[in-house]
């Protein structure tokens, strides 16, 4: 069985950027494009009027472009990068990013994912799924994806994450997407991958930070119950919100009844979140994420 | 000009209650109202099984009931309340309840909440408005409402409170509505009207408790603003949450727009929780409400 | 691989019903089951005013019932039912019902309620998944079910569909999934299973009825796209609606948009309706569903 | 007392506009503002590659530019719409528009726009209500604006819409807010307003085209009642769409409830689309609608 979405992909460019708001910034970006032969295929801008920032997303079809692929990145750092004191990341998408999952116990999120990837939905390759719980080995199985149990706890976390790191250097992952995975992760383990761990937490963030968030939300007698997919930092459930949605509960809601008709919500959301990873489509800024359309 | 839905209300009795649950409530107590020539108009039941709770609402047509009006509460106290270990309350439709809006400077949910009596979709009583402002002194005298400055603050707030006391006893005030008010209630004025007081709190809670919350949801990055309406309870924003609802919003959103946005969440929330509360649809129980449908 | 809920169920008798609306009704259900020994574990009722009907859905424990279960039809249908005009569906919940799935070429219905299903959320059994089309079998066998192609089209459907009732009653079938089949059933199909036949219409019903709903939203240039589920009748997506949600979407959506869009809305909708069947929570009156909570 | 937001408004100017699309047109367009010294303070655009549409919106502060205002249509006429086949509208906001309303007997649309009005949340002017009925000429005394009663029905039309184009001509009306208006408009009356006349649609459209939709909504069974506001057209019920929104109700909600549930659904979609008119943020193509956030 063939998995995901392998056809070769559409080879275009993708520029995301942010500097400081000047005039004319589009206009030298788009001409640089247009004159050097490159078509776009999707242009998004915003100005940040508090802050005076500027936030571009940019992509175009590499086909007729007269740069060299490898050149594109040195033209544009000495042309514009500089000139604009411009933070940016440039990358192509002829070779689909590599993502990992890391879960637990639950598989809901787990199995949404792999729905997805299966259904050719998403341009991604899912080549390893670890787990501190052996529980979910199965489902590895069933989609025929290296299913490693690392059981990292609380004592072992450094040695255990040293074999992670190994496995996702093996694999070549691009990304890591915590579908309920309940471990945190160590500081190191983080700064290896900034704006690259995708985690869900099942509240509404800043609501309920921490472990248990249905109980709190059943104890103060919320109406709603929410939850938040973020960029993982080193504070915990405190990461660039880049998706958060809820949905209505009622005083007959019993704590399972929570968790019951939060699973939804969570595999939705954090489903939401990947897919714009995936296509480049956020930007971080000072804790906060710009997410394009 | 004639404001409220004043035509005669009809002659309807209605008991909510809670009591520790046990087989044959319902039964007896429709019975009651059967045998006794009532007719049962409403009836909704809850059992909260993890805590071994029963809650019920129950409204009847007194017409053709041969206990007589003044006497139910005995019959009722006598015959059910005190075998059953109820807290209750019963209630007559027969008059409106008397409410009183409590403003500052904006106006939104104070419009609203008038352009809902003077249409009549409310069966309620408006005599009274006080605001520790002289801004919105227009919107009473267009709606031909007494609208009475007392200008309380930190510090001649018993002074204050006493005229405020004074008024509402004047007016016959039942039950308080704080349409953004901008002031902090002394524990005596809570204290005087348990789960009489709904406020409109501008933030998911328990998300962004106390002030400022658009802010404090622009500064975390949030995906979605809420605003909660509760019973009022000597513990800052943490009363009896009545009912809550959220907006998305986007990375575009500059604080003022959270301001703009979150208005209409505001005033929609605020007048759901005022309607059940009119209603008397909402029971409390340990600093939660059961919102009968 | 040991798939879905199949620990041994609880050993409960729930009773569906509605009939013209009078006084006592409910005294006198819940004395019978409470003087009888059973222990009431669920109660909801409703009364349309308009029309006159009383609903009630009631689910008792049985374990000190001293009704033999295998008597209960007979005491309640000569004591109640006949009394009161009853229309009523007696169930136990001791043996878990038999689903069996629809599915044409899109696997996101599918998998959802597979998934639910693994991690045992449901009290169900699925022991087979019907298709149109061979191009699913490899989720039939990922997930071990027997998945059998059944070519049907207009020129053989009756053929074909007697093909379906024999895998039906072979497999001991009570409830069918149309999990984005893309098939019209004949009448007599949908005769043999009625209220037992569950569609998923990628629209919100009833706008948009028929084939390419999305095309027929983008054309007319809708802000939110629907999906409905509904119970299967013999006039094409008219049947009485189980459950609707919607997404927002704006001008940028393509019609591929709002099918991808569309598919979380499709596969939540569907799966909720499915759940609220599965507990028996669905009376239909008229065309219509009562869903109890 | 002084109504609506009447502050000297800013100097900008704010070009709406559509073309086939070609490369670029942002940079060239970013450029005429930029080199003669324009401040761009807003670029929405987007390009429809189904269609090959190019759309675009800016708004530049015209303190520094030094094209008079008199003569940027000319040059930009000149110089770009005629090279691109531009549709454009080029409008200032020095002066607010001016808006009329249109009402019936319901007061929940009126109230809700003119408590923003008076709360001066939007830069436009209100001279005048027209109505067919009397009844909430009491609302027009409460906000100090001109109230005209035009008796209109299907006999006399031509005659009372000569008035109310009289009225219209006379109070110098930019667009017409329909709020909930229950009388047809003449193709006369809608040709002389394209795309300026805005109305509410109590029903979730295309569903329950026309009369009574709440009954309608009733009779289906569906479980969200919605509302949808759009610019009217010669074809009832069919212009473009502006906004639309959605509320869930419940078997238990009758026709009643669905019209007061839908009022509050009603008041905010249509205010939405009025704010988003008022902001000229909204374009017109093919009976769609382009509305930039």
């Amino acid at each position: 069985m063939e998995m995901g979405n392998t056809t070769p992909s559409h080879n275009n460019a993708v520029i995301l950027m942010h500097c400081p708001d000047q005039p004319g910034i589009i206009a030298v970006i788009t001409e640089f494009i247009n004159t050097n032969g490159g078509n776009i295929l999707y242009l998004d801008q915003y100005v940040d009027r508090v802050n005076g920032i500027f936030y571009m997303r940019v992509e175009w079809d590499l086909e007729k472009f007269i740069i060299p692929k490898e050149k594109i990145n040195d033209y544009f750092f000495t042309l514009y990068a500089q000139r604009y004191n411009m933070v940016y990341r440039l990358s192509f998408t002829d070779r689909p990013q590599r993502m990992a999952l890391f879960v637990s116990k639950m598989s809901h999120c787990l199995y949404d994912i792999l729905a997805r990837y299966t259904a050719g939905d998403w341009e991604v390759e899912i080549p390893l799924i670890v787990s501190n719980h052996p529980d979910l080995a199965h489902v590895g199985e069933q989609f025929g994806i290296p299913f490693e149990v690392i059981p990292v706890n609380r004592d072992n976390k450094a040695e255990m994450e040293a074999r992670e790191f190994e496995l996702l250097e093996r694999y070549g992952i691009d990304f890591i997407v915590l579908a309920r995975y309940m471990q945190v992760l160590s500081e190191e383990f983080i700064n290896r991958y900034p704006n690259r761990i995708i985690n869900i937490h099942h509240s509404f963030l800043p609501a309920f930070v921490g472990a248990k968030p249905y109980h709190a939300a059943y104890e103060r007698g919320v109406k709603l119950i929410g939850a938040t997919s973020h960029y993982v930092t080193t504070e915990l459930d405190a990461g660039p919100i880049i998706e958060q949605d809820i949905v209505r509960i009622t005083h007959k809601d019993t704590v399972a009844n929570l968790v019951h008709k939060g699973r939804d919500l969570e595999k939705i959301v954090l489903s939401r979140a990947v897919e714009k990873h995936i296509q480049r489509k956020i930007l971080t800024y000072k804790n906060k994420t710009i997410v394009f359309s």
